[in-house]
């Protein structure tokens, strides 16, 4: 069955099921001009929105329908966490050939509210529409954060230090095998780095918990690399860094990848980007507290760098010393 | 000069100036990971969303830049005036084929930054993305009402008087001379058709004014025609209705272009869509107030029928008698 054949409003009763995972904060859903919501006591909101285009931001011929569903969401559920703020309500937009078949629609839904329900968010709207050729889906999330609490890119000092979660360069280790399919590889580790890319995993669980601490002076989630991260947290702060190559925390299945393809894992954590780990800084003597706030909920960890001072730039060292870092990251219309 | 010229991060700099009208309620605009913003006391959250895709809701052969991005806010503005509340932040995410000038987009960012700013709204991010050939525009906008206050479709009973306001089937009658050109018609006629068309005001004027009231049961803002609009209040109320042919309110320019052309204005009226005004129900005993409210804000309005059991289904009185009214409305993936 195409979507053309049952229309936008048959498309809507059709996935209007299991979108609410918190109902005390929605007055209403889905169903009228707009959603009614009530935000909870005193906090601040945030408000984000990322728009993922077909063949730009994703491809059918590597994922499935539920898995770009996933990230459409995830996307945005990294940027709440880059705030340490918690989402609270998502509205949906769907621009979609009338070719496509309604149930590939449905797993894409599948995909967004499996895992807002892992987070207790609510879709509370949207909008799908007709479009000629791409596949296009906006997500715009609501989330709250505790006045005074959201992490900003600005908020970095000399002397602080810089740590990211997880491993880096999963996500660009995964692409590169879909667009390098002749590469042998142990089928594990291979699904290990595909998974990466197809089904980030946004750090909702340590995000919020660095925010209360008051010991996070700045934080950015890693959508362009860590490069282009960090060069924007530096930015705003009006700092500069030192990252140390040798501690950027790289898997063992990507360091395995490096080696049978030639290429440096180090550089895809740099300038692949999509990996949705955190890159953050804590003050000098936060450190002891924070690294035990990892541990204690068992989030990998890497301390990568230091801040300094503005006149020493962005270097990043390494065996052949110091190198000034590109900003690298992926802009849309470069190139 | 081309917007892969400069880059996706060259255009924000370059968009990201007059986006803020209302600072008290911005903590942090665009620039980091997520707006950061504070609500005003104890109001309820309206958060809606629309997306517009060239060519489908729009075409560059009829509409500026600029009145593109007008439209593409003032849609989300009528679903928040139609809701009774106040509009109060948007984020904006463009897709756009890389071969686009800079200035259009520029422009597209000045229709849509004029309306906000004749309504106090914000724009506090977005996202700006490479598409292959469409340009698409979503915008997701948040609005406030006080707890109770805001009204469903859901309201309406039996007895109900049913409103319009301003003149319906004006923007239907605009798009048809965009796709008739040589229809021969006074420049002024053509060109306030056109306009209704391309650019139409949300009636924020007077939904909250009507929400305020308390005698409103109902309201739904008109994107879809008339039919389709009370057809939705109706079937979420649970009643039916007559609407009267006759006192549905034309304007003057759509009855003259009827008559050139043999259009019925009032079908533009019913299934048209596109006006942008608000149809709403009244409590019986509320019309002369309602008619007050109306009046002393000089807002043009006609009273186009009455709320009926729901046995009685959804007529249209005529000369030739009660008719069922057909839902119409635009259905993005039928025919």
């Amino acid at each position: 069955m195409k979507i053309k054949d049952i229309g936008e409003f048959g498309f809507i009763k059709l996935i209007n099921k299991g979108l609410i995972n918190n109902p005390e904060a929605v007055v209403q859903g889905i169903g009228d001009d707009t959603a009614v919501l009530a935000p909870s006591g005193k906090n601040q909101l945030l408000f984000t929105t990322d728009m993922m285009v077909e063949e730009v931001h994703f491809s059918l011929r590597y994922a499935t329908y539920r898995q770009v569903g996933h990230k459409a969401l995830a996307v945005n559920l990294s940027d709440i966490a880059a705030m340490g703020g918690k989402p609270t309500h998502a509205v949906v937009s769907l621009g979609v050939p009338p070719e496509r078949a309604v149930e590939d629609l449905q797993e894409l839904y599948r995909g967004m509210a499996d895992l807002a329900a892992r987070f207790g968010v609510n879709i509370v709207g949207g909008d799908t529409v007709k479009t000629a050729g791409q596949l296009v889906i906006n997500v715009a999330l609501l989330g709250e954060v505790a006045p005074g609490r959201a992490i900003y890119r600005s908020g970095a000092e000399e002397g602080d230090y810089i740590l990211v979660t997880g491993t880096l360069g999963d996500s660009a280790a995964g692409l590169y095998l879909f667009q390098n399919q002749d590469v042998e590889l142990a089928q594990e580790i291979g699904d290990t780095l595909r998974k990466r890319h197809l089904e980030p995993e946004p750090r909702l669980d340590i995000g919020p918990l660095l925010a209360e601490t008051g010991l996070v002076t700045a934080i950015n989630d890693i959508s362009d690399g860590l490069a282009r991260e960090i060069s924007e947290i530096c930015e705003a702060s009006g700092v500069g860094c030192r990252l140390i190559d040798k501690k950027i925390p790289i898997s063992e299945e990507a360091r395995v990848l490096g080696e049978i393809t030639g290429h440096s894992p180090v550089e895809w954590a740099l300038n692949g980007g999509e990996d949705f780990q955190l890159v953050f800084t804590v003050e000098p003597d936060g450190l002891d507290e924070i690294e035990e706030t990892l541990r204690k909920r068992g989030v990998a960890y890497g301390i990568v760098g230091v801040i300094t001072s503005l006149e020493q730039g962005i270097g990043l060292v390494t065996e052949k010393g110091i190198q000034p870092l590109a900003k690298g990251g992926y802009d849309h219309f470069s190139g």
